[in-house]
């Protein structure tokens, strides 16, 4: 199959990435990203959609030879909960869409065979396939960013449950009592170590007092500071915002050692802009994980952060295709 | 294969329970139940499990004519963490065994193969093979006790991980600020909803001056509470009695929300003393799933008590050597 390829598209929130992908893997060609504008209505992103996965597939001609009929099909990663076997997207609030018949929609504009999945199971699917998991059994991508996402591989598969929902490990209760969650109820992973709840959390402390260069980061504007300027913060050395990652870490850790001790999995692939703060991250996830998960499962499974970043959502959406189609 | 028949034995701390188990299913023969006496050392519960299988064979003969040569093997339900593809019991407190070789030693002293498992593992593959669970693909057993054991079961097999340590729910973080759990960890669901941890709650409700009817059921020695007293409480119609069990059911809820946001099975099976408590315990442990769980899933598990009770770690045992010998 190494003469075929599959167009391969992430859909987010934020912006739409596409790429043609090859069949047996490889460098991903015709890539393109583009905000996604969802306010301007599901038939502008689904215009945009169509677009660019015909300008990839014309530049991948451009740039490496790919005739059109080599592609095979198109593999879709979207926010979900979904269902697979109709192809359509049931609800995502950043979205705005509710029982959007996505795949088909896309699959009749192209004139390609199209498969859909959930962007974090495509993620965590791609790094399985492309990226840090490659030759491992059982793996759990997750992905943090505004949410917190989750994929399970299991024997180069996605573990879908009963009804397409497996693996929403952000909105795992790992304090019964503890913060609010946007979903409503309380603990949450995603309530303590999302982007926005990392920022809420350096707020509250700045708040109550403790001394930092966050402030002064953002004009003492504290509903300015981001995750990101969390980040930046450590690295102009303020004590305070290591702290605050030091603390998402020990969520993290949490909720990773939960998943460790129900799924004994042999690597976790942790990716999003958050484990650009590395080591500061990592050590101190890592030591919560040897304190709460069960031992021999813990020394079975290594953490490591995503190779392929943000690619991994377009060669994960292409393997999603390359899996349904082909086995 | 409806004229073979396998032994299923079920190892506890407390008691070992043995039968005779038809190949395709069906009524047990020659059970019986025995206590395990740990502190007599690892020969003497040997010698033991040894003179069950013996005697459930002979009985099974007796009751319904099996001829002792139809008899293909024997499948051992452990505590553990173990390794299966050696049959040895790498750590169990319980029995306080050490990388102990149980499954050879049982195989060569009764002469029949033999192979081993996790008793919760066990009893989760009984409840799918014979119990609550038939007809179910995804389904996971959850054993409340003196710790919370549980089994994945997968379209009909038990998922182990990557080594034979996945389902090991009663260590899962609840409350990572919260009780001190025996394994040295804080705020695992076993802390707040084993056996002896809904004792621990009641005792700690009763000395804070909580009026309830327990003090007098145990002539105030409140360290004779145990969950089973708490049970009769509840019988007796007492208030604070069935606070502690909603509080319980509402722990269990978290955690059983947590196992379905990450695995969305079809099917939750809850086994041990405290189901006794019936709609006490599941009404409100089924609204605490419904607020905490993600609903795409939660509509669509179903979460029931053993219909085998303590028959499925005998049945599941039984099952484990089919699935490992037979498929």
């Amino acid at each position: 199959m190494s003469d075929r390829y599959i167009v391969g598209v992430d859909l987010g929130g934020t912006s739409i990435n596409v790429g043609v992908v090859p069949f047996d893997g490889g460098p991903v060609l015709g890539m393109r990203s583009a905000p996604t504008h969802a306010d301007r209505g599901a038939k502008f992103v689904v215009d945009r959609m169509v677009a660019m996965i015909r300008e990839a597939i014309r530049d991948a001609g451009r740039e490496a030879g790919v005739a059109e009929e080599r592609v095979v099909g198109v593999g879709l990663g979207s926010p979900g909960p979904l269902d697979r076997s109709t192809g359509t997207v049931i609800e995502t609030p950043n979205l705005g869409w509710r029982n959007f018949p996505l795949r088909d929609l896309i699959s009749n504009a192209v004139g390609l065979e199209a498969e859909l999945d959930n962007d974090a199971n495509a993620a965590a699917l791609g790094e399985w396939w492309q990226g840090a998991g490659r030759d491992v059994r059982t793996m759990i991508g997750m992905t943090l960013g505004t949410g917190i996402g989750g994929g399970i591989v299991l024997d180069g598969r996605i573990f879908h449950g009963v009804s397409d929902v497996a693996g929403e490990v952000g909105h795992m209760t790992i304090d019964s009592t503890g913060r609010r969650c946007n979903c409503g109820n309380y603990g949450c992973l995603e309530a303590y170590a999302s982007g926005p709840a990392i920022a809420a959390r350096a707020i509250e402390g700045l708040q109550s007092g403790e001394p930092s260069l966050l402030p002064s980061m953002v004009e003492g504007e504290l509903s300015r500071i981001t995750a990101e300027t969390v980040y930046e913060a450590i690295v102009a050395g303020d004590e305070y915002a290591r702290d605050v990652m030091r603390d998402t870490a020990k969520f993290l850790g949490t909720g990773i050692a939960n998943l460790i001790n129900i799924l004994n999995p042999e690597m976790v692939v942790i990716s999003g802009g958050v484990t650009r703060a590395g080591d500061h991250l990592l050590e101190p996830l890592k030591a919560e994980v040897r304190r709460r998960a069960f031992r021999p499962a813990a020394d079975r499974c290594r953490i490591v952060t995503s190779t392929l970043g943000s690619m991994a959502g377009v060669i994960g959406a292409a393997c999603v295709f390359r899996r349904e189609r082909y086995g």
